[in-house]
């Protein structure tokens, strides 16, 4: 379980870097971005999992999403994972698709040839990851977060809701909230997974809330000039089955943001300390 | 003096927009940034100029500078320009260096050929943008801030001490404070002005304060650990002509940071604080 240091950049008196790892989950190398706060020797830190959107790695929320600021000021340890596994005899998309197979790994453990010998992101972000923050970094893992953008919003949600208790709290930036009822999910869990969509449930963060599974508290917050919000993201079908089962929740439609990282960086602030609140003791 | 909208995006309640014109300064297209914040309607607002360093465009600043958060809470448009022309005809390093050329016009009007025919930086970021940005945006430009980075920094601090009056204040992250005394500076100069090393002192602004320009202030920071620093950057150049004259200057060495825009993002918020303070009334 050894990491490699890619790079560190000094930013709000903290350390921002870039780890690469042999992971045994996927099967490949992997690359992750942690930023540490700054904090006194020996203190152990809560945590925040980022999960990013169809195309990003690593790299998209480290450089543009305005995190470090907040987590500096709050104590936070910010990890942002790759979305997909990469490299030599990594299946892609037939076509190279954005939104299938590299950069689309829609954090599933993948049960179809050829993509169930590397896609497998839920063990790597569920499990293995975990384990080698808790081991290089000072993170208390007593103290997690989990948010997410657009299909990493989905990660967050689905992830937390099927690990009732390991995430203190749980937001998300314009999550794809049902698989289930979209084209992206259709052909990712159809791809990964299989035609049987009983098997795509535990999957889906609204079918997950109607069979049962509850958080303590949601947030998110969705661009009201998104061009993926009624075809894709469906934010509604979240709401609706929350309202519908008493599941607490604050779902924001944000008049005029679009799906970008200008969106996220506006409201980034706001979610790390909505985090840091529930973290706290 | 059209204008073309290549983007918009709604961001801390305000709108981040990327432009493209036709420039009669350069002769070509240019393109740059400008972040309008929320405002009320009618109202003119100060300006920041963001000048970029080597290799960068506008947007390099305008994803990762992380400015919009403090120009939204200070009401401050901010602007970044590109760093050099671009397009068919215009001529590059004869080895595409990154520090020549492309991406590396260091604010000049260069005299020499083939130069001189495109490379008029100075023209464009002194008189034809400002008039641009007074044309098409709610902008005051009686009050008017000026910093940059690197190779930007070195344009902030000449392009402000040539022109006494016209910015408020005036700020730079990590500055080429003395192209007649650096490798980068030699080379730009040389190929763009010509070997007549008296023709660069008004592209210097160790010579320019040297030779009896003043601001009412400056405030300069540098990372201490900054791979450019001994080689290329010299801030103590500026400390110790600063100094000697008594041009009233705050320039701070950062322990630890280096150049990039982890860097840039951590200071920017108080940067633009300053700059905010000089600015009102």
């Amino acid at each position: 379980m050894t990491i490699e240091t890619v790079s560190t950049n000094v930013a709000f008196g903290g350390v921002q870097g870039v780890y690469r790892h042999a992971s045994t989950a996927t099967g490949t190398d992997m690359t992750f971005s942690v930023y540490v706060p700054p904090h006194e020797e020996g203190a152990l830190l809560p945590v925040v999992w980022f999960l990013s959107g169809l195309t990003c790695t690593h790299a998209n929320v480290t450089e543009k999403g305005e995190f470090r600021r907040a987590c500096a000021e709050l104590g936070l340890i910010f990890i942002a994972p790759d979305t997909s596994p990469r490299g030599e005899g990594v299946p892609d998309d037939a076509e190279a698709a954005y939104d299938f197979g590299l950069g689309a790994g829609f954090y599933v453990n993948a049960t179809q040839a050829p993509f169930d010998k590397h896609y497998r992101m839920q063990d790597y972000i569920e499990n293995e990851l975990p384990a080698i923050i808790a081991a290089h970094f000072p993170a208390d893992m007593q103290r997690q977060a989990i948010m997410g953008h657009s299909m990493g919003g989905h990660g967050a949600l689905t992830i937390s809701l099927r690990n009732p208790g390991r995430f203190r709290s749980t937001s998300a930036f314009s999550p794809i909230v049902s698989p289930l009822s979209c084209p992206w999910g259709e052909k990712a869990l159809g791809g990964y997974i299989g035609q049987d969509r009983t098997q795509w449930r535990a999957y889906d963060s609204v079918a997950l809330i109607a069979d049962g599974a509850r958080l303590p508290d949601l947030l998110v917050d969705q661009g009201g000039d998104d061009n993926f919000l009624e075809s894709q993201l469906k934010t509604h079908l979240l709401t609706e089955q929350c309202a519908s089962v008493g599941q607490p929740a604050t779902i924001r439609m944000q008049p005029g943001y679009d799906h970008s990282y200008y969106f996220i960086s506006t409201f980034m602030g706001e979610h790390l300390t909505w985090h840091a609140d529930r973290l706290k003791g």
